[in-house]
């Protein structure tokens, strides 16, 4: 049998949720780590998609993730918020920490929520466009387990931290840089090693601490930080804010989801919400915005080299494509995504985008 | 005439507070601007050292700086505050602004500082430095003069907008992490092109977009952001959080120190206080911290490697040794001091090492 490959992006995501709900995840809580999931596939970053529906649901199942927690504020100041996730599904406990984030920036002109108890929480770029929609400018922080070695040393200390920041504009798409602090994804030398590719020197090193072309090798070895020292530099400083100001893990007391299944993994996070009014008014900020997105794409390109993209565009312009036309899932995922439909009474085929909507689409693009 | 090479910091530092002095800057005023270069010069950063007298004297002289300009608040809520420096020297901007938002985060736990009408502000160390002294967590970003282009382009758009980030340990020294968002500076290009060297690629274009390894050629073209798109992406939100945000200029709208002499360089700032106090006791946190860094330090290293480094760590050590044996200046640096000093009317020469102090501490090494 040949699976479907599109999928309707709501209908995907109504089954993830239903999914989540039938795992004995309220409501509410599967709505936003089924959106969370959504999202990344909409804007092309498969990685963080429904592909992880199955890790999600085997952690519900060993209790290493706990949907019925409560998420408690355990301190609260004028600027500050300290949130106790109290190993709750990332996304929600990230999506309460935005909301208090945003609610307090708004009173208090800025407003950081440090969080601890944390899950891995999807995409940096899921809070960050939340945070645009009510004219804010948001920095997410999150530690991550050990993925890359520090500056001289030869074997995994600091996770791949990624970190975000979005900025409304006006006409403009908005900015949104969502980035891991290592050169290249995990991912990418996993595919490079499936089909029998070298790598280019730089990304990885192997066990003993050595450059190597080998993909295989690296992935026995660590991916490294983007830009050497600079990375660890800027890795280590978001597992400070996110991991040792918390009170949440760091370093190796920030447990892999995919390895440890003894306790939870203590993810710790950091938001900084800031209320652009306080600093001008909102309508010329974005006229300062676009007349700084629309120099800076106005700018000569390089030799075949067809448009300059700012942080976050190409994705933009891919969640409006994929709204349109759908997400296409690998047929592995598909199949993974059917199993575990199966085993909570759900058919993922009714999210498949129909035969007769794809010729319509087709017809239209003619 | 042989010049003497080596130069007691405190003598050194009142010698540039007196210079400035003597051209028409108050004495509070150049003591921060000397204070702010000696300290580079001590933490090794040499190119933001006394090197930079001539070019801020110059700028004086020229009404591109405005030393007795009043520093005033525009804007200021619970938790933000905008400052226009109006044009007096970064450095006494910078350091007004960061008293600010240390005050400020001590009553509400974080303070957020934006800045424009500023000047080049020295290194981000200074200012990180004296929150670490007052158990703060410290990020500042400053805009810079355009030197490097967008992923995709072909001559400078962004600067090489810096980062700074500084937090307290106990036992262990401080984290302190200071970079432009650059692959390297300029200065080492301008090294590889005096000595006749080649470059690596990776580190610059030529004035047409092409990766070059000719350093004459890239000093003709552009740096490269760090990480390529990554650095590309933190650079620009640099420019958005310290220019767009603030009303200092962004983009083409900051003015070259060297080149620009026709109006003032309008450079923002962005300054994050963090008290430390509101999350957890102080001294819970650099427990911590000291784990952390203990732990990244206590890796296996790879072959050749020495000694694991911690972001700002050689800084520190070298500004340890330089405090008691002296800063070692290049001789047209010197030479340039001396004939600054006779401008003056100011005697480099008392700010030297005596030889017999030079004996004295060779002897102790023995």
């Amino acid at each position: 049998m040949t699976v479907p490959k599109r999928f309707d992006w709501e209908k995907l995501q109504q089954f993830c949720s239903d999914v989540f709900v039938n795992a004995g995840v309220m409501r509410d809580s599967a709505d936003i780590v089924a959106a969370s999931l959504i999202q990344a596939d909409l804007r092309g970053v498969d990685s963080h998609g429904v592909v992880r529906t199955a890790i999600y649901l085997n952690r519900i199942e060993k209790n290493m993730i706990n949907p019925s927690a409560e998420i408690l504020i355990e301190a609260e100041d004028d600027a500050i918020v300290l949130v106790n996730g109290n190993n709750h599904f990332g996304a929600v406990v990230g999506t309460k920490a935005l909301d208090i984030a945003l609610h307090k920036a708004q009173e208090k002109g800025a407003a950081i929520v440090g969080v601890k108890g944390s899950n891995h929480f999807g995409t940096g770029a899921f809070y960050v466009l939340k945070a645009i929609e009510k004219n804010m400018i948001l920095l997410v922080l999150s530690n991550a387990s050990q993925t890359m070695p520090p500056t001289g040393g030869i074997r995994p200390f600091i996770g791949t931290n990624p970190l975000a920041i979005g900025v409304p504009a006006g006409e403009e798409e908005p900015f949104i840089l969502d980035m891991a602090t290592s050169v290249v994804s995990r991912g990418k030398i996993i595919v490079a090693d499936q089909k029998g590719e070298n790598i280019p020197l730089g990304w990885a090193i192997d066990k003993d601490g050595n450059p190597t072309t080998d993909a295989r090798d690296a992935l026995e070895g660590s991916v490294l930080p983007v830009g050497g020292a600079k990375g660890y530099g800027i890795s280590m400083f978001i597992d400070i804010l996110a991991g040792v100001l918390t009170g949440a893990g760091f370093g190796k007391y920030v447990n892999n989801m995919y390895e440890n299944w003894d306790e939870p993994q203590n993810v710790g996070h950091f938001f900084l919400a800031i209320d652009i009014n306080r600093f001008m008014p909102i309508e010329t900020f974005k006229l300062r915005m676009d007349l700084y997105l629309k120099e800076i794409k106005g700018e000569p390109k390089a030799n075949g080299v067809e448009e300059i993209y700012i942080p976050g565009e190409i994705e933009t312009l891919k969640e409006i494509e994929r709204k349109k036309n759908g997400i296409e899932l690998p047929s592995k995922v598909v199949e993974e995504l059917i199993e575990i439909g199966k085993r909570y009474h759900l058919d993922l085929l009714n999210a498949t985008i129909s035969q007769e909507n794809e010729h319509r689409e087709a017809l239209k693009e003619c």
